[in-house]
């Protein structure tokens, strides 16, 4: 009931955007170019999508009956939505914001960024939830909610992969021809690159990102499900649903208080809503859980969950904050180059794993003493039940970013762009958190996922196998699992650097060969931009998706179940770790560029900003590509595994 | 006998290359420089570590006993002397070697830089050998190698991250003021660093990766006799020995076999030097089998472990070597700037380590299935059993490195810096090899000391304890041990750059401060850049490892022996990784810039070069640095963890 709230909410909040005027004709415009790429990608790519998932859909019914092949295509239908409407506000929201702050200025331009992005945010969990509950009430039975949770996880690694190649492409292309050979400034529409690089933010990290979270949310609820089904008591099974939809009730009413007066800071007023969502969760279940009777511990294991992620997304923000010691010390280090720049940036984006580490080792192992594994399933469910708000926040981002980019395409003056500039900023550090929120809440469903591959193994086998780690199985599936995302950052990266190379051939043959160009008096042709990076993007991905889940199931049938557990858990050691750094030494180094730009060690196009500039670009495809891309990657082989579990145990080499 | 043999060996050795003519007397200066600056961080270092390895005697004596403070100081007397010999020789050959480069061309050369290292690889195996053959005839127990054992490993780790600090600190210093602001060439004699450089380069790579095969290869085989010391069969505890006495027998088999003739290539007669051991080995170790009627299969187990090692070593060549695609195409990058050349090596340097868990896990699981966790620890002895003929081919590579610098810098002309560039170059393939196989050595030694703490646990309580991946205690510990090596790398690199930034400072000061340095008719101060390494290496150095040690303790005596059993599994997991991705990354990033020096792409000046040089120098902590450390410190670990235990299961706050 909460889920058609939430999505009713969402479409309030859509008109409201959509009833806001789109600003002069040039404006119009060039957010028309963007919308348009946006639109071709998403085009290409759910073409792309329809083959792979068809095949997909297949294969599942082949080997595992049509229930699964149908909630498999349900899921992705789900998901695909909520990634398109997620866009499509996005693409309409940047445009009004810019317009509003040539109107309104930074009172009149926030809501209408934040409230596109809480659009975003409230459909995506409405539309999981209520998918997960149509499903539930037809069957009746957990398992069949994994089709449609793997559904949404091939459709997400797609959106947030090949939307990371994509924006990455087109985000290094544009700079390193613009800024640092032509010297043009950022978002010159000179620049070819630059429709492509707007465009990007929107594929990237706005519909990745919702996408990525909606993964998250119905895995987590899914395990929990699954791990209460195991238990006598009955009404387990359901409270990851109750306590979901009172988590939806919280992001409405944390999304309502974002507001800012004359001279707030906008990152406060983010901040608040964020706040105001924990507080309202923890006294909502609290409540539900003293009137409908369930063990207060079931309630406290949820909590730890929430203050888990808490944890670990306050530290992305402390080590990737502008004004805090591990940026100022990156930007420093840049005085003596890059190189030492690029060291010392990667070393505390090492140093900031240890506190994501330390959050999801000590949530998991509290919810477990409260709990069992069922409490593990539960940390994560509460961890995520916020993410109606923490999406809001996110999608902002993206929308502050364009905002700002028409803005200075369109020349609306520096007034103008210092307002969407502070939009854009205080996008960057809820971005930051939602990046850490979201990598520790795939962490903890991963874990979830893992206790019920267990469970799931122990229903058919009326056993519980133990995974030791003296089991030379489990140890070798450790070391192979381990591989999977150190390969797949890998490859993911080395597509970026493949297409933004062809990206970079084209905009210097566009400024060689296109008279007037460089002068202005003449227009790029963005499309041949926008159509390398959708093509490059899916054409570096679909064969390593197919290679992720062919390995998993190679291992699994090969070595067997008790290797495949091993190789689990081994995906989520090095994904979860690589994950982090690779998100927060992004972030930082980002952040040491910005920080350098605004003035302090020489400013902008001093020796130090172009050593930062370098540092930054190094950060890109690991903040955008491949870190965001591996909790879904995870999530991913996790539920594979779990999916094909009945046939590993009858057909497996090495048995049980 | 075969170590004492090994000694008579290496001493021969020595008097050979200590006969030879060191040369002119300005090359003698220079070479008195190095050796000036060699033995005052030695000095210095010993200096620290006397308080500390006393500081650690009086505790492990009032924890543990007498006969593991007595082992303890042996087992460091012991690392300590190998350390010291090899520098010695490596000071005293690096001379020698350019003075016969100038006479006698590259066949004159080439021996006495190869014999150079011999001493080092025969002495360190000998005296590894020798030390636990004396304490196991003395004690007859295998713990009570333990206490040698992990003196070895805590003096390692600091002649080993300490050495690494000090040649990073040097080479990066000198690198950025000498060859990028004032574009002198490198080991330029009016660069302040370039002692501190050549120093390093014997502090860091020779007697460092002298140490830390030392300490692999004894841990390794006192694992392998505690977990011999569980069976019934008496000889289990004595083949590691055998088997280690006929590996040093191969070892000097493989040696004396190595020479060039005119014409051949330098990197081959050392590859052939290397096959020979493993061959010899492998033969003598099966006549062996068969004559004292051991059991075959731990004969194929043994072998296991040498082939896995092989291919770890074979991976990290083909990875790193400058006629590779990898390296070609990291260099091609450079050519779109710094950042894609760093991106496009790091991302090599991921899908580098796949197969060397493929190795590891493939070689583990076989050598368990053949004999058990005594067959891991077998695997491992067999990969070590070669270390003598490893440790002559990587020592030999700063011998020569540092032969070339001696030529340029006492100005032997062309023809000579051309022979010695030809050794160097040589040792640089070498040295990846040896790399890998040392990182390769130091993970299957980590597998085997984890089994044998869960044997010294076994043996004390009397049962076996699982260490379930789905026991919430197991997974906290590993999430926190996967903490350790990370932020081990994480700290040291900053100390690296923190220390280069105090050295650059220190060389633009003379620049600036000294007249007529730039013109070259003054001379720099050099002692000041060689002080400045070695203090701040040692400051850096000394809280990391206490903080290390700390660590171990707390989450042993407060979680008890099962969180430790994940920790330390956790603590193998991101070591290894990092190890192989920084020692291979490091590798390709400086093969990928000499690959445009060699005239490619540009060649040296072009900005491909710039670039290439960027990337070099993020790898060089990388390689030199924090990758070879890892694996000592997760050695260090596991054995305080291993000779903690009996206290752990007693007094640990959560218990069995």
């Amino acid at each position: 009931m909460s889920s058609v709230l939430s999505i009713i909410a969402g479409l309030f909040l859509f008109s409201y955007v959509n009833g806001k005027d789109a600003g002069t004709d040039r404006m119009k415009e060039i957010a028309g170019a963007i919308q348009e790429g946006s639109r071709s990608f998403l085009k290409t790519e759910y073409l792309y999508l329809g083959v792979f998932v068809s095949a997909m859909a297949v294969a599942l019914t082949v080997f595992l009956g049509p229930k699964i092949g149908a909630t498999y295509v349900f899921g992705t239908i789900c998901s695909g939505l909520a990634g398109l409407i997620g866009m499509e506000i996005a693409v309409k929201a940047n445009v009004r914001t810019a317009n509003a702050a040539k109107r309104g200025g930074l009172i009149g331009a926030f809501p209408i960024a934040f409230r596109g992005g809480a659009v975003m945010g409230l459909m995506v969990v409405g539309l999981a939830l209520l998918g997960i509950s149509i499903i539930y009430w037809i069957t009746g039975d957990p398992e069949t909610v994994l089709g449609m949770s793997i559904g949404a996880s091939t459709l997400t690694l797609f959106m947030k992969a090949g939307g990371g190649i994509y924006t990455k492409t087109a985000d290094i292309a544009a700079d390193l021809v613009g800024k640092v050979e032509l010297s043009i400034p950022e978002d010159d529409p000179r620049n070819p690159a630059v429709i492509a690089d707007n465009v990007g933010d929107n594929v990237g990290d706005c519909a990745g990102s919702g996408a990525d979270l909606f993964d998250s949310y119905v895995a987590a609820v899914m395990a929990a499900m699954i791990l209460g089904g195991a238990s006598q008591i009955a009404y387990q099974k359901t409270v990851p649903l109750v306590f979901s939809g009172l988590g939806i009730f919280s992001s409405i009413i944390g999304v309502a208080v974002v507001r800012v007066g004359k001279g707030d800071d906008p990152g406060k007023a983010l901040n608040l809503g964020t706040y105001v969502t924990c507080i309202a969760f923890g006294a909502l279940t609290l409540a539900a859980t003293n009137l409908l009777g369930y063990d207060m511990k079931i309630w406290l294991a949820t909590v730890a969950g929430l203050v888990a992620g808490i944890v670990i997304g306050m530290t992305s923000d402390y080590f990737t904050s502008i004004n805090r010691s591990p940026a100022i010390k990156t930007a420093e280090a840049a005085r003596t180059g890059a190189a030492i720049n690029i060291l010392t940036g990667f070393s505390y984006g090492l140093i900031s794993v240890f506190p994501a580490l330390l959050g999801i080792a000590i949530g998991s192992a509290v919810a477990f003493f409260l709990y069992g594994v069922y409490g593990v399933g539960m940390a994560a469910v509460g961890m995520l039940a916020i993410a109606g708000t923490i999406i809001a926040g996110d999608a902002y981002g993206p929308i502050g970013d364009n905002a700002k980019g028409i803005a200075e395409m369109a020349g609306l003056g520096e007034e103008v762009i210092d307002i969407t500039d502070q939009i854009d900023a205080a996008g960057n550090t809820t971005k930051a958190i939602t990046k850490g929120f979201a990598i520790g809440a795939a962490g903890l469903t991963a874990l979830a996922l893992l206790a019920s591959y267990q469970e799931i193994v122990r229903v058919i086998t009326g056993q519980t196998i133990s995974f030791d780690l003296m089991n030379p199985l489990v140890m070798m599936g450790v070391f192979i699992g381990m591989a999977i995302p150190i390969i797949f950052s890998a490859m993911i990266i080395l597509g970026v650097s493949k297409n933004a190379d062809r990206m970079i051939e084209e905009i210097r043959r566009q400024f060689r060969e296109i008279p007037g160009l460089m002068e202005g008096t003449t227009k790029p042709n963005y499309a041949a931009c926008v159509n390398i990076a959708t093509r490059g993007a899916l054409r570096e991905l679909l064969p390593l998706i197919v290679f992720t889940i062919c390995t998993t199931l190679v291992v699994g049938f090969v070595t067997g179940i008790r290797a495949l557990a091993g190789y689990l858990s081994g995906a989520i050691f090095s994904g979860f770790f690589l994950a982090i750094l690779m998100a927060n030494a992004g972030g930082l180094w980002d952040n040491a560029k910005k920080y350098v730009e605004s003035g302090f060690l020489g400013g902008k196009g001093s020796d130090t900003h172009k050593a930062a500039v370098i540092g930054d670009t190094v950060g890109d495809p690991f903040k955008d590509t491949a870190g965001p891309s591996l909790n879904t990657l995870v999530t991913v082989i996790s539920q594979i595994a779990s999916l094909f579990a009945p046939l590993i145990i009858t057909y497996a080499l090495i048995g049980l």
